[in-house]
């Protein structure tokens, strides 16, 4: 099967919103009036993103909602992404259980794949996403105030969970990693929320490298510093109940696990009842895990309200990347 | 270094035209009013696409060259571009290099790297190159109307005729190999030459895979056939005047050598006006190669303008790819 045989049976089919979709020398997409274009990259390579026995359909899924994401913690609504890949064969059963992954996240958010490439080479996936947010809406790193509360959405740590029990260093009854490993598997890119936050939300990220590095980008980029209430964070880890897990796991796991895909946010005090109604709306737990500071810190506090000392520096390097 | 220290050291600048560039969970880019969203992504992976001993300097051109080459085909104005990059070390001397050879081209045609992403894996470089071009008027492949005159932009064949040198299957003068050394190494994106047939052109498409594979896709699409002069193709090699080499070979190089990132495109014998001014405007050769047929053949003719029987099939099997 050649290059465009394999387009054709795999990754064409009509698109919504673009003018032009795969098949000509660019993909043509309007922009509606007074729409930002908001877009994002990631490439996910074999041994590093994902072990070489991953099931197809599960990779097709999370290739693309590690980019969904990142719209997500934008304000952004998917229109379209572009994919490239790189395979070292065409194995036509590998790419239709990977395109069955990648269509049945896509037919959800109504995100048309309008073009890429595809090449001979060490398995290589590259997607490029694109949404729009209406001008000035799109939720920045930038934005923290001093006395913002501090959200995540979701559940943190379990993706994380999951791989360190495949990596044999965790061991967890086989219910609790089933739901972990799904959690790693197929992250929910949390859309609707990112979308209901504009205009609530002052910042907001993906929290993809673990809550304290990502957190870490919004303080960074606004300038500010936070103080985390760690009992509030371990509380998001739906592993907890169940996995008979040290506080000192628990904590490694929701602090710096990573691979969460859910989205940390800033708000002010006076939207917390907006919060409260938008987590129904969306269906997305939230939970408040602490407050923007002018200090430039980032400061862990235990259940006492007292300062982890020395912790935070331990959890900043532990780092899956 | 870091992920985040390789993005700050060599790809993050000041965007000119992106609200948001390099830095957050998104680029933003507004869109103007009446304008289309033009996207094109290309993959270029070592052993296929590039030599390991490749400079990368000139690789970074490439890279960015073939993605703009795409929005050369469709007549749109470059202003934006993602890079992913997969790299199986933290070469700073590497790195710098091939950002300078990014950076060179894409400042000449002010285009703003907005974001991407950076992983470990075998050496990948996926572009996804964003520009604009006015509604409806951007160059399709589809719009090829029986009695159009044929063109080509610029030299065919001479990059791959550098390929071949490199391969041992072709020996030419020394100087010789350097012009078409550099045809390989340093394609120009026809981007002012694709602005200008905006309303002129009929169809266009770039000559990435060899002429003949990428007219086909303009037949194929338009739904029409062409008889192509073979010596005016022949004529556009750089290399014939000092090159020595058979007819057979000419025919190879231009007809199906690919690599050229020229541009093919039809128009309506009305604008041959036009198209003679335009090719003095932007300073770039333009040879009518043939002309639209309603035959839904694509036939080759000779110099005395005879159907090359079992030519074609055998040019359009020889791939590069």
């Amino acid at each position: 099967m050649g290059e465009f045989d394999l387009i054709e049976t795999f990754f064409k089919r009509p698109a919504r919103h673009a003018t032009l979709g795969v098949g000509d020398d660019c993909a043509l997409l309007p922009v509606g009036t007074g729409q930002q274009l908001a877009i994002s990259s990631d490439m996910l390579v074999e041994g590093r993103h994902f072990l070489p026995t991953v099931n197809p359909r599960l990779l097709g899924h999370k290739a693309l909602a590690v980019n969904l994401s990142d719209l997500a913690a934008c304000g952004a609504t998917p229109k379209a992404f572009m994919l490239a890949l790189a395979l070292p064969e065409v194995n036509t059963a590998w790419l239709s259980e990977f395109s069955k992954g990648i269509w049945n996240l896509a037919d959800a958010h109504q995100c048309d794949l309008i073009g890429g490439d595809t090449t001979r080479g060490p398995l290589n996936i590259c997607i490029t996403v694109l949404g729009e947010v209406p001008a000035h809406l799109a939720l920045l790193r930038s934005g923290a105030k001093v006395g913002d509360d501090i959200y995540v959405s979701g559940n943190l740590g379990d993706a994380r969970l999951a791989l360190e029990v495949f990596r044999g260093q965790l061991s967890v009854p086989q219910n609790v990693f089933e739901q972990a490993r799904l959690r790693m598997e197929m992250p929910t890119p949390r859309l609707a929320l990112g979308q209901a936050l504009r205009g609530i939300a002052t910042a907001a990220a993906d929290i993809s490298d673990g809550l304290l590095g990502d957190l870490q980008h919004i303080l960074k980029a606004s300038q500010v510093g936070a103080d985390i209430e760690t009992n509030q964070v371990v509380g998001t880890l739906a592993a907890r109940a169940h996995g008979n897990l040290p506080l000192a796991t628990q904590l490694m796991l929701t602090l710096s696990g990573g691979d969460d895909y859910e989205l940390v946010f800033t708000a002010p005090e006076s939207k917390r009842a907006d919060i409260a109604a938008l987590s129904v709306s969306t269906q997305t737990p939230i939970t408040c895990i602490g407050k923007i500071k002018g200090s430039q810190q980032l400061r862990l506090l235990d259940s006492q309200g007292h300062e982890m000392t020395h912790a935070f520096q331990s959890f900043d390097h532990f780092k899956t990347d």
